[in-house]
């Protein structure tokens, strides 16, 4: 037991990483991984079997217990985010830096890449079994699997209004979910009520196009996809539509912030605060009396 | 990042409403949007979609869990109602003030309206495409997406009757859920407790009518079709159905109110109140003891 | 608001109940009903819709959250058994007084039966309409609404079998569940884990003959559907089918009692023991030194 | 009461096992018992019943939920692993020693067996009614119930690669729950968490060859399996496929381990440790000061 220790103890510190951003890249980058290669791996599944082994009600729960699963094994680490419009709409609040968001864009877009490839490495021989395989347009298409695609109804304005609502919607529970000043779960469920978010968001906007609602787990699945073997078409089908599900989410978590801030947050928030006022000015009145007045007003500003 | 502070806090500041009223009932209307907007887009996904990407298990789930996150959003300013039938139980038992229930049924309509609304305008292409589009009547019907309607073989009389037990059932399990007198669950758990009740009524009350056990869920929904195109008939269809779901409801919250309170409720809030009024009488006992003994008394019954 | 305050005070004491006995019962009695409402609902959706509402998972589902939300109104009250086999079994382990069990088992059955009688009621037109009803030997029998029946394939000894198995199963983990020694959750997510036994349960043991492991559960609504039409095939069908799970879930109760006690049970009972007497001999070494030794050590037993 | 209470106690004193291992794994053995009666009864069902009372996702949720009670029953005592491939990568860590392994593995194992054997008890008149009842090798199989045979697309090489996928991601998820310097979920919750996972493994990972990613799971099972009736063809089948789920895990498990330590596990650990070293300098300046600087430390290490 000495030497296993000894090792343990020489590879955990040889392999340590201080950078606290590149830490917390990498920690979002595996859990965008398992985000996708669960969601992935699922959508995979019900394509490839036919429909034995799984539909879309289960890719609705895999794609749920994926971010779940995600934001548990980096949400210490990165605030587990696995999406960059989070990643935007935080920093639109101020609640994290901007220059945070283009290191997690890219290392979430690498971890989802790498979700895809797994997924593609594990059923390759089903793949290749399958009728039409890496066939892009038609029905029995298998190009879905990774990255998403439009449903023969949808045209490109209402794809990306789709995109724009089912962002806004995520973007709405995920700020209610964190909310500091609106708090209404107990510490430590956060991962699992942003589960039954992406669950529900799946089972109620998944028939437009695929519920993306993020720019890193479609990007990332298909360059993989262009790579693997279905070529340049997964960019062109559609006049770009790929797109859609990369610049659509940000209008989506711009427009979400608003809501959620313009309709609860400005006010919970705004309540703490005017509370916080009137505590200071009594303070202040005892300015004279007490010798550091503020201490206490700044200690509960830290705390929030 | 001096100056994005600062805008927010502009903004924060310019935006905050701080009459108590209009906040909460402002956040009802978000959850109760929330609320239909997951819940009819599944119904949405479901029809339209023709089975592929949702069933009536589906619908179920997004139902309860679009309830969960309703809660979640409002719970902390509004109580989380999203249901009139729900703050009409609660002004029954006084907890809370009746001129909240007509404020609160407004903006819960309202924002049922809106989540109806933002459902009609993402599977707009959908619905176009969907054959028998804006049809009411038969059994491609795509008005069931918002509004409920009665099953061809329910008679109005049972279809009340099913609107009084459904909604009974609810507030049964919700009044058990937030009873200060028998808190069978961890704080903060209530609203997935709630998404669960909704969940499992549908699974077992919604072969009938769809269960609605809420007047602002129905007639917001119903009143946002009559106007995008399904017409009056919405309103006409089998004699005056619509009227059900507004009035059943809140028989049902009385109904329900009564069972709880006599089969459990009374007997734990007797409970509690038996052994403070032994306490007191102990306390008024050393009334020439202590000088304030009602002190204690008072303190916890303004916790309770 | 004074005047209903005043009604409402007078109303709580005029029918507050004070026998503790009898408001547990009545607590069982509301649980059970519960559970009998929504899981047999779901029955009555699946069969009744002719699975365009409901299938079997959807049942499974259904009697899970429907025995999580049974526990949890009656829960703080009566301790939320809502099955003469959970009793039978905790008053075999001397947690519950023996007392107790007829009671519980009578308003068990009342709660049961009230639970099928309000699913009859709410379904009455759509039973109507079912070709077929009130039928009970074909396939399209609607008595298994109610009450549980065999498969065709099932012989009466593997029936008996069954539900012991079943049952016992159930035992084992209620037991690891509630076990004060062992503790796996946390304070309150009881309630929650034993809907997810009973779901477990649905989905590996329903096959048989509808997995009832529960008297109360099954006599109950057979008692209704006798009454309500079926007749007395309900109880003569397959010589006698009906006292199997009324006498094989005690026998199950048994064995699944003696299962967890040998494996887990005794042995994390025993090492609470070990350690507590050991604490007792070595503050009775000090007996000479401390006034009242023994006082820490009722302390921590009254705790356990 | 009395007698009863005297004769409970001498079963408890009596049927007391001190030896902490042994005890350990016979907890081990209860649960991974509950893991396969509760897993391969689901995929019974869903099999004898021709699809009518399961799916494969009532498998997979039968699985997970199955997972989650057997953690439940045994995790106080045994540390619920349930799974050879978890003590194997615990060990590899450090966490567990390793002659755990060894007692672990056999005792999993005969859990397994007694789990598979219960199934097939209770389902022992649905398996003769079965047409093909039996039979290994063409689609009516029913030996799938037990142990875990490869589709016929896959090849032996995918299939290795499939389950030692399969178990690294089981792997990084557990690691990611049970390490305690991320604890991303808050205490208690474990056994539900694990269980999400097993269930996301089996939406999105079971189509190749149904997710064994268990050594104990799949080789009891198929011993039990042999002996009651399929025959030795349960090993021979694919040129000695059975060996596949025993020994990739095992490679899975270190995969797994790797990933979780280099992206996540070593990180948060170190920030830790540079924490305490920081600390432990800080209170060797003091040591002239302070008698005993290094309590603090040893203290806060032994808490960890």
């Amino acid at each position: 037991m000495g030497l296993q220790k000894f090792i343990l103890d020489k590879l955990a510190r040889f392999f340590q990483i201080r950078n606290l951003l590149l830490r917390q890249a990498l920690a979002e980058c595996l859990g965008t991984l398992i985000l996708v290669m669960f969601g992935c791996g699922a959508v995979a599944q019900s394509v490839l079997s036919g429909g034995t082994h799984g539909r879309f009600l289960s890719v609705n729960f895999a794609f749920g217990f994926a971010a779940m699963l995600g934001i548990l094994i980096c949400g210490q680490v990165s605030g587990g985010h696995l999406n960059p419009a989070v990643t935007f709409s935080l920093c639109l609040l101020g609640r994290e830096r901007w220059r945070k968001f283009p290191m997690y864009f890219l290392f979430q877009t690498i971890g989802a890449f790498f979700g895809a490839s797994i997924i593609f490495a594990m059923y390759y021989d089903a793949l290749w079994d399958f009728p039409g395989c890496f066939n892009l347009t038609d029905d029995s298409s298998t190009a879905g699997i990774f990255a998403t695609y439009p449903g023969n109804h949808l045209s490109i304005v209402n794809g990306f209004f789709d995109q724009i609502i089912g962002t806004a919607a995520l973007i709405v529970c995920i700020l209610a979910i964190v909310d500091p000043y609106n708090n209404p779960i107990p510490q430590g469920l956060e991962a699992f009520t942003v589960g039954f978010v992406v669950l529900v968001i799946g089972q109620s906007m998944g028939f437009n196009s695929g519920y993306a609602v993020n720019p890193a787990r479609d990007l990332g699945p298909r360059l993989f996809s262009a790579i693997a073997g279905w070529g340049t078409a997964v960019f062109t089908f559609k006049d770009g539509w790929f797109l859609v599900p990369i610049f659509a989410p940000f209008i989506g978590a711009i427009i979400g912030t608003m809501i959620y801030q313009l309709m609860v947050g400005f006010h919970v928030e705004g309540e703490v605060r005017d509370r916080e006022e009137n505590k200071n000015k009594e303070e202040n009145l005892q300015l004279n009396i007490n010798s550091n007045p503020k201490s206490n007003y700044n200690d509960k500003e830290a705390n929030c």
